[in-house]
Formats: C-alpha cells, structure tokens, sequence
C-alpha cells in the first residue's frame, strides 16, 4: 500500500510537503519525485505507465501554471490521480493551474484539490486506500475527532 | 462493494445520469438518492454518517450554486467523496459551484471533477475502488484503450 | 435581544471584531461563538436548530474559502443569517468566500455583505432588530449622521 | 408591518415577481414601486429618507448593471435593505450588478442575495420581520419544513 | 473655465492626487472637495444639482469598492463627469470599483478610466474642455510630444 | 460642431448605431467611418492626427476583442475619445474589449463606456460638447427630465 | 515546407477547419490529423517526437477545456508550436482552454492565438515559414492588402 | 538573422531582459529598442513597415495593461510577432495586458506568450528563425536536453 507523491519542480516542494507529512503521520508508505510533464515528458510517460505495477495505489500530483503533470499521468495510469494546483510565480492568481487540472475533458478525471491543497491530497489519498478497508475508515474518523477537539479549544479560548 | 451518487435537486439528474450509466456499464452496484444540505439537512447527516456503515465505499455529490452538499458529505463521512459542480440555473457562469466545491478548507477534502463532469466522476469512482485491486485496474486499462480506439477511428474519418 | 456571532475558525477573529466592536458599542447583547461546518458538523447542527430558542435573534456567520458555514446555518434555523465572506489564507482573491456564501439556491437567504466586511454586518444585524422598533432605527439615524461628520471635517481638512 | 419591493425598471419585474409572490403567500403586506436611481434620483431620495415614517420596515431593491439602487437607499435609510442583482441585458455576466451591490463600503451594508434571486430576497425580508417575532419565526419553519417535503418527494420519483 | 474633483474619502486623495497635479501644471482651475455617496448623500445631491451653475465645466469623481459616486453624480448633473475606480482596501482586486463605475444604464454615461487612473482623468479633463478650443488642443499635442520626448530619451538610454 | 463616430468593422455597426440615433436626435452633427486598427493603420494614423483640423470635436470609437482602435486613436489626436467596447464573437464574453480599451497607460486616456455602450457614448460626446455651452447644458437636462417621465409612467403602469 | 494541423478531437474540426483552409489557400503544404493527449498519448509521443524529421516545419494543435496538447507537444519537439484554445462543450466560458495552453511554465513556449481563433493560426505559420524567406513575406504583405481593401469597401457601404 | 525586441516603456526592461539573456546565450543577433505605442506612434509605424527590410526576421513585443504594441506592429509587419504580456504596476492582476495582447480579430495574430514570459518570446523567437533550419533544431533539442538534466538532478536532490 503506496501514495506515489509527485511534483513539477523542486520549486513545488513547500507546498507538497504538507501530504508527505500528513502520509507519513498516517504511518502510510509513500515515494517522492519530481517528475515534469514538459521538461521530463519520457520520465512521465515511464512513471505513469508503471506506477501500479510498482505497487504505488494511489498518485498524488502537482504542479502550477499551464499545469499538465496531473492530467498527462492520469491519460496513462489506471490508478486515481490526486491534482494540486500549486500558485507558482508568474501564475495569474492560481486560475491557471486551478482549470488546467480540474477542467479534464470526458474519459480521463484528476482529482482535483483547493489551491495549494497538499494536505487534503494527503487526507484523500488516505480516504481512497481506506475505501474499502473499515480500518483506515476507523482512522480517519479518529483524525477528523482530532479536527473537532482543536475546534471545540479554540472556542474555549475566545470565551 | 457500491458507490453513493448523491444530488441536490432531481434538475441535477440529467447532468448525473453519466455518472449513473457509466458505472451500471462497468457492473459497478449503485445507490442513487436525493439528498440536499440546504433543505433536508437531517437526511444529509444521516446519510453522511451511516454511508460507510451500510458497505457505501465512495460517495458522488453533485450540486450546483452555492454547492454546500460534497463539502458537508465530506466532513461527516470517513469515505472519499467526489464533487460534481454542477451549472445550475441563475449560476455565475458555473464559477459559483465550482468553488464553494473545490476550495475546501485543511482537513477534508473534496474530490473535484470539472464542471457537469459527473462522466468523470463516475469513472474517477471506480478507479478509487480500483486503488488496491489489480482485476478493476485491468478493467480501467481496458476502458482507456477504448477511448483511445474512437480517437484512431476519428483521425481516420478526416483523411 | 440578541446577537450570535460565529466564526469557522479562530483565524477569522481578526475580521469578525469589527461586528463585535460595533455591536458592543450600540449596547447590544452579543454571544461570539467558533463554529466550524466542516470540523464540527454537530455542534453546527445543535447551535442552528436551538439558537432561536435560547434568545438570539440574528445571527452573523463568517467564513473562508468554500464558506459553508453561514448557508448551512441558514438552512437550519429560521432566523435571519448575516454571511461575512473571509478572504482566508489560499483564498483564490476572496471570489470562494463570496460566491460559496452569496449564491445559496432558492428557499434559503443568507444575508451577505462586502468581503471582510464584518463590520457591515454588525450594523445590519441593529437594523434588522430595528425593523420594527422606531427606537433601535432612531439609534442607526444618529449613527449615520456620525459618519456624516467624519466626512464633513475631512473635506474640511483638505481644503 | 410592510415590505417596500422596488426597482430600478420595470424590465426588473419579471425577476422581482417572486420576492412579490412569495411575501403574498406569506400575507405580508407589500408596496412595489420604481425607483430608479439614475433615472429619478429626486423619488430615490424622497422614498428612502421616508420609508421608515411610512411603516416601511423592510426594503427590498432590485438592479442591474452598475447597480447603484440598493446601496444610495441604504445610505439614506435606517432600515435593513436588501439588494438583489440582476441580470440585465448588456450585463457582463452579473458580475457588474453582483460587486456593485455587494461590495459596500464600511457604515453602510445591504444584505445582499444571489443573482436574480428575488424568491431569497422575499424570504429574508421575512425572517428580518420574524427577527424578534416567534409566530413568524414558526411560519419559516413551517416553509422550511415544505421545502423538505419537496425534496423528499423528488428523492421517492427517482426510484 | 473650472474642473469639479472629488472624491469619496481623503483615503482617496493619494491616488487623486494625479488629477490634482496634472491639471495645475496645465492651469487649469481646480476645486477639490470630499463627498462620499453614501455617508453624505445630501452633499451629494447639492453638489451635483449645482456644479454646472457655479461654473464648473467638468467633473472628476474617485470612488472605490462599491463606487456609486461618479454614477450618481452623473445622474443629478448634466456636466461630463469622469470617473476614477480607485482600489480601496477590501476591494476584490478592483473589479467591484471598475464594474460599478463603468456599466452604468443607458441614459447616464460615465467617462471611465483605468483603475487607479486619475492621471487620465485629468488629461481627459483638459481634453473635454478642450474639444471646441484650438489653443488648448494646441496645448495637449504638446504635452503629447512631451511624452514621446521621454520614451525617446529612455530608448537611447538603454543602448 | 461634429462628432466623427468610427468603429473597427461594419459588424459593429448594429451597436454604434445607437449613437449615430442620439446624436441625430440631438440634431449633432456627425461622420461615421470604418477605421481598423489592424486591417487600415494607414487610414487610423490619417484620421486621428487629421480629425482636429477637419472641424471634429469628439471622437467615439467602437471596437471589439483585442480592441486598439480607441486608444490608439487617443494617442495621435488632441480630442477627447470615448471608447466603446463592443461584445464581438469569439470575444470571452467582453472582458477582452472591456479591459484593452480601459486600461490605458498613464499620458493616453480614453473615456470608456459600458460594454455595447453606445447610446451613452453619444449622450457623452454631446455632453462634452457642452462642457462650456449653457445652452446644450439645458438639451441635456431636458433628455434628463425625459428619462425621468418614462420612469415615473413605468411606476404608474405597474400599480 | 509543411504544417502539421492536430486536434485534439473530431469536434474540434469545425473550429480548426479555418486554419486548414487559409494555408491552402495560401498553397502551403499541410497535414491534418487527430492526436489526442488525453485519449492518445502514445501517439502524441510518436508524434511530437517525430514531426521534424517527417519534414513537418510548423506545428498547430488545438484542444479545448484542460488543454494539454499544445503544450505537450511543444515539450517533445524542437518545431514551433502554434496553440489554438477550442472553446468546448463544458468549458467554463473559454477561461480552461486559454489558461491552459498559454500559461506554459519557462523553457516550453506555446504560441498562443485567441480563443477558436484557427485562422490566425494558418496565419502565424505562414508567417513563421516566411520569418526568413522574403517572398512570403510579400505574399503575406499582398493578404495585408486583401483585409484593408475589404474594411475600404465596407467603410463605402455604410456612407 | 536578427531578432528585433521591443518594448513599450524602459519599466518593461527586467521582465523582458530574460528574452534578452536567452538568444544572447543562443548566438542569436538581437536588436532592442524602446517604442511605445501610445506614446510614440510615429516610431512604432516606421519600425514596424521597416523592419523586415532591415534584415530582421522576428519581432517580440512586450507590454502592459491596455497593451497595443505587440498587435499594432503586427497589423503593420509580415514578421511573426510575439506577444508578452507584462503585469505592470495598476494592471488588474494582468488581465488587461492578456486579453489585449491575445484576443486579436481574425487576419493579425500575436503569438502570445505567458504573463511576464519573456524566457519564452526568445526560446519561440529561435524555434521561429529554426522552423526551416535543422541545425537550431538540433540547438534547440540540446536545450530541451539541459532542461531535463536540472529537472533529474533536482529528483535526485530530494531524495
């Protein structure tokens, strides 16, 4: 049981490193790389054919601007593809790399996350190996107790 | 094993019925309902809460507007739930539910697909109960080379 | 009489004072509140079906990114629900915040004011009580004509 | 008890017919009336300044393009106003009449409902009315609870 | 020969200082004055009804957010009225100023510059009261050869 | 005393047309042109250094997409230029002609009006015309008063 | 000398059709051909790969919604790579398609046209065969002399 | 073989400096020069029908806000011209110089590179002088090979 955690460019990796911290909390197995579907197109084309026979389940991809990585690796892999829209210098507010990834034609889905959503591509890919498999559901619902609990403290403390 | 597809209004059921019909064609065992967040919000928790107790192992949620219905599935259920933004009447332009779907706050996500992209949705679904089972990974390669075919086909049709 | 102030996160304090500085200030009752719609679906459910039935009048929910927290309160209560868009941190420049708030579907209002604008929505809370109580309204008269002042002596200092 | 329903044309009738209709149906007294702001800025101040000695208690006003209706009454009221956008011809999508209304400045709020969504306006002008009024606030639950009974009635046809 | 420039708050005077400046350097005479639509609406409708008849030719009006102060003026008056979208704090990127001064109705025209534009506005200025008088237009085309002056000088520098 | 009326291409004529009719009503006298930006530079720099001396006095400028007529129409003459952005197709849905004819740099204004705004392109040329002539002052107050009369049968229709 | 013409779709062909007539007419070799990045990736590959030993000179590929085939092609072949966004079925007003294509990250350029803008496609790669090669240069010149004489006989039309 | 880059204002140098730095580093003779075209109109005619008789071959334009320069030199030249959008200082988060650059009318197309995108004017400007040239093909196949080579040692980085 893997997440497959890839990003466009070194650049990427604050914002990435939110879903290999909370995977890693999870005590969930993952493989970082950087993997750029306009400057490594044959690595991407190698990575996403095979991931699932490597034993990756699940892929976690991001990437800004004209955003393709998510899109290309899911048009190769049978596997869900989680895409983060990643706010790179340059980008116009995010839009691009927002519909770039979420706006996939008919055939070929990227699960697509919020602006700079690591964390929750972290907690979904979690969801997803836990969707068949009532013991991961049981600790998501422990995590999202957690998530509660942090609430209720800080209601306490403006009171 | 079975997937929840979830709407707001029966006038989203035209945009799910994609979802619907492609998952009925990949013999994937379905449970449709109506479920609003903004007039049956008792039915929302239930359905949210018990889901995964009642061997539901993903969940499609579609609605439009001010789309509250997947972000409200997504913080009660442990299951990974897919968004539908749907382009309702009166929408600004569809941007309405695509946002108020995707921009979920740190801790639960939503799993977004392009705007009236239930096809996708339903598809996304089986490659999550596919995340861990190699014979549903099989299928999916098998769905992708169809796709590929009507392509070649087309390309033909033009020369 | 009374006001119910509630906030997704104790991030949003910052932005929710300026409602309780002016409502503290026009001497109205207050009861601020963390309410999260997505890390505390229950306390959400209990706090909109018995806010009416405990003495609070309106209440003003504000909230980031896909803002479901004042919709959701509306759908629970029959009280009128002033929403304060947040421009959270990841925000796509406040337009999640406002559209996930403002564009809620047909059968359930939320009152919503200006981006951040939490101070708007303290004043609109006192003429909603005011509606019908030619005292509270003479108090908003009084307030207006304040505002006229401070304009009137900048003019004057830029001359 | 009286809702004042005004608009800047009376090509804005067609939407603002349902903040007409749905206060009928809850035998609320309305008064309906043009009022442009650009057109007829004499009534404009006349109707404002005199709404609330007229047994006025809610103001309802809606506009389209650059909307300047619902903001220059509540400047000059000390009612609640509620502003509804409309989607008017040569309008850029709604956008124009959406920020326009929305987007008030600090001192000055109008409760703001989604595009072209007079039926919310009328709601909320019922609710404001009900603020402090538990007959009324029952009424709304009694409505909230029919909109429920609609739902749950769509959800049986589709099985 | 006088331009009328106003203003809806001295947080405004920064960027209409422009207008100021470019229309004292011309010598053209000026009169500043701070009116806001919707804290002074009184001042607004004096100052609009009467500009032409106290000899002002051409009136320069800076709002920001929800700015109804250049359209509301050009209702009351029959002068040109030039108007400023200022980006004011809370602003969503300036789109709410440039919307709701640029898409008045028809019948009531607002001579719309850039966001933050009053440097144009008072070279339109000078250009409206210049449109039947060859000395001023003189007076632009030398300005205008001014500007190409400067690129010219900046286009040697960079060699 | 002329207003020169040019637009991009005879398809902008059913828009323009609206100026041409109130400047006829106003018995204005005028001249309509089809000047490209991009198809008749040539033609471009000859009427705009030209229009001056040939006894015109304001220039409306009608254009859609990548619009550039208007402003650069602005940078070759003295006169004041009102722009009118025209929804053309293909246009993403008027943005492109709104924010290529207002955003003009500092030194080069261009009066914009709003988007298909042609009938207020007219009012504003005449209004220009009578920055300094009392008489046309009261034609324009007498349009008012008009405006304001079908307003007010409006309001009488609807009662 | 060659133009390579792809799409990604048989729906894209009416849109794409007004660059394949334009280099005819022009008498420019072309090849048209459906390559899908989604659908086909392994053809794109091939492709993209390819095209420059093929005796392929220029590239034009449109795509529609999530638009990766300009750019994916533009990162495996040294040719360049003319993008036209299709605005599809689904697209959220054109904005995906734009984004996607023109907002390619440093390294990777996609010449990008306007929205369903094939003609001006078939346009730049003539121009771009003829960047060194002056009598395309005067052909395109003599088509520059076409547009201007057609905008002088629409300009006689209208007077 | 030279490529001509210009730009409106000496403001627009750091961005497009990149251009600049690439085809200096190519070889490739360039030729740089300020001429804005609202501000020097005469020079942007004269530079525009001259230089393709003075020996250059590409023309890459860079501009902001209402951004005319790169669309007016290509309805004057049979060069291909790229397009850079620049977000200058009041841009409307580069909007305005996008959509003024790229939604050209059919019959003149910019090629159109990403907001601020200058490295890849002068990367398309090579793959434009390279398009019947296989020996900077094969330099520009050397370049997409270092591309790759950064990307595979920052992989590496990471581990």
């Amino acid at each position: 049981m893997k997440v497959g955690i890839i990003m466009g460019s070194t650049s990427d990796l604050p914002v990435m490193q939110e879903a290999i911290d909370f995977l890693k909390e999870m005590d969930i197995d993952i493989e970082v790389d950087i993997v750029s579907a306009h400057r490594t197109p044959d690595k991407l084309f190698d990575y996403s054919k095979n991931a699932h026979t490597r034993g990756i389940n699940v892929i976690i991809a991001g990437a800004g601007g004209a955003a393709h990585l998510p899109g290309m690796v899911a048009s190769l892999s049978p596997l869900p593809v989680i895409g983060v829209p990643v706010k790179s210098r340059n980008s116009i507010d995010g839009w691009d790399s927002v519909l770039s990834i979420l706006q996939m034609p008919g055939g070929v889905p990227v699960a697509t996350v919020a602006l700079d959503g690591a964390k929750n591509a972290g907690i979904l890919a979690a969801q997803i190996l836990g969707a068949r498999d009532t013991e991961l559901q049981d600790k998501m619902l422990a995590y999202k107790e957690g998530l509660k609990q942090k609430v209720i403290e800080g209601a306490k403390s403006i009171k």
